[in-house]
């Protein structure tokens, strides 16, 4: 018998309980050792509980780290803020990810799954589709939010904007090759956005 | 008694065989199962020699990276090119980078690093002083020289100029968010150089 998601308070409370705890276990011990029964016991609920939720330690701990993206609405995810300003926008969703990546609560789990995606193409490929895909497609539509009101260059590759945008702030988090703070968030966007911006006529 | 590294022929293939062994083991096991025994079994030589040249494999490693970088004169590094054309030699670097990291002999190897590094803080800082900071030195040598041929503006900041050009190309390939191309390569290149050249008066 299929049993659908209780919607009740102790039920949400369960399902709260068991994507902290994955959280939890998979920066202490890794992608490859996190099992479900350990995620089970550490949140204090049965393994059946977890199986009725989720098919996968894969798609569990994926709604974990969405949960950690700020969403818990089940995959959907809050636009970037538009103020009408580029750049301002683009340096509080930056100094927000800095702040992030500098909580000693993230910092493991995420350390965590970034390296599996490095070694496990499947892994990768469900990252790219459930966390990089849709994240970067509500940066692009800022992007392309800001092209229209003649911020941003019309022939601007979105994509290469997106990477120069926010990957040096993951490289220099992963790489610890520099200290990552607000006011290098700050340099990134502005740097950035000076190649993107329209060019004078 | 301690004895000199033997320049002979045979001494100078064994230090390759070593090297060569050490960078297919971590590819292979990574770095944490890496030791000095298996590589010396991998390089038909005994571990007393390993040690005569290399204090810890921590060492021989990066000397194998060094290697792998082009480099085998004991850590000095060559400049990136200098036609006078700035553009075109970032995108000479960074294709030639792209058809490193798509070459299956590197890419294990340089992905099992990459990993060890963003979960082990002391191995991040020998890698970000024997390999990041000469590496991003040359760079920014190169860049200074475009700042003086009036190519860069007078006041970009160097190392977010560098994490702007470079970091793309890394994320991409250790992410594998996407295709990384000679195509991509030059278009992160154009986009962030059109950033940090110098602005109209």
């Amino acid at each position: 018998m299929k049993v659908a998601p209780d919607p009740s308070r102790r039920s949400h409370a369960s399902r709260r309980a068991i994507l902290a705890a994955a959280l939890d276990l998979v920066g202490e011990v890794g992608y490859t050792k996190l099992s479900i029964e350990g995620i089970a016991t550490a949140a204090g609920v049965g393994k059946q509980t977890i199986y009725r939720w989720w098919p996968s330690k894969g798609s569990l701990l994926f709604d974990a780290f969405l949960t950690l993206a700020g969403d818990e609405q089940d995959g959907a995810t809050a636009g970037l803020p538009d103020t009408g300003d580029l750049e301002t926008d683009l340096k509080l969703v930056l100094r927000t990810t800095v702040a992030e990546l500098n909580d000693p609560r993230y910092d493991l789990p995420m350390r965590a799954l970034h390296t599996e995606i490095v070694h496990d193409p499947a892994l990768a490929a469900d990252y790219a589709k459930r966390l990089d895909e849709p994240m970067r497609e509500l940066k692009k539509e800022r992007l392309r939010a800001a092209q229209r009101a003649g911020q941003l260059a019309e022939d601007a590759n979105l994509d290469v904007a997106v990477d120069l945008l926010f990957g040096p702030i993951l490289n220099r988090w992963l790489q610890r090759t520099g200290p990552l703070t607000p006011e290098y968030a700050g340099q990134v966007v502005e740097t950035a956005l000076r190649g993107l911006r329209p060019r004078e006529p």
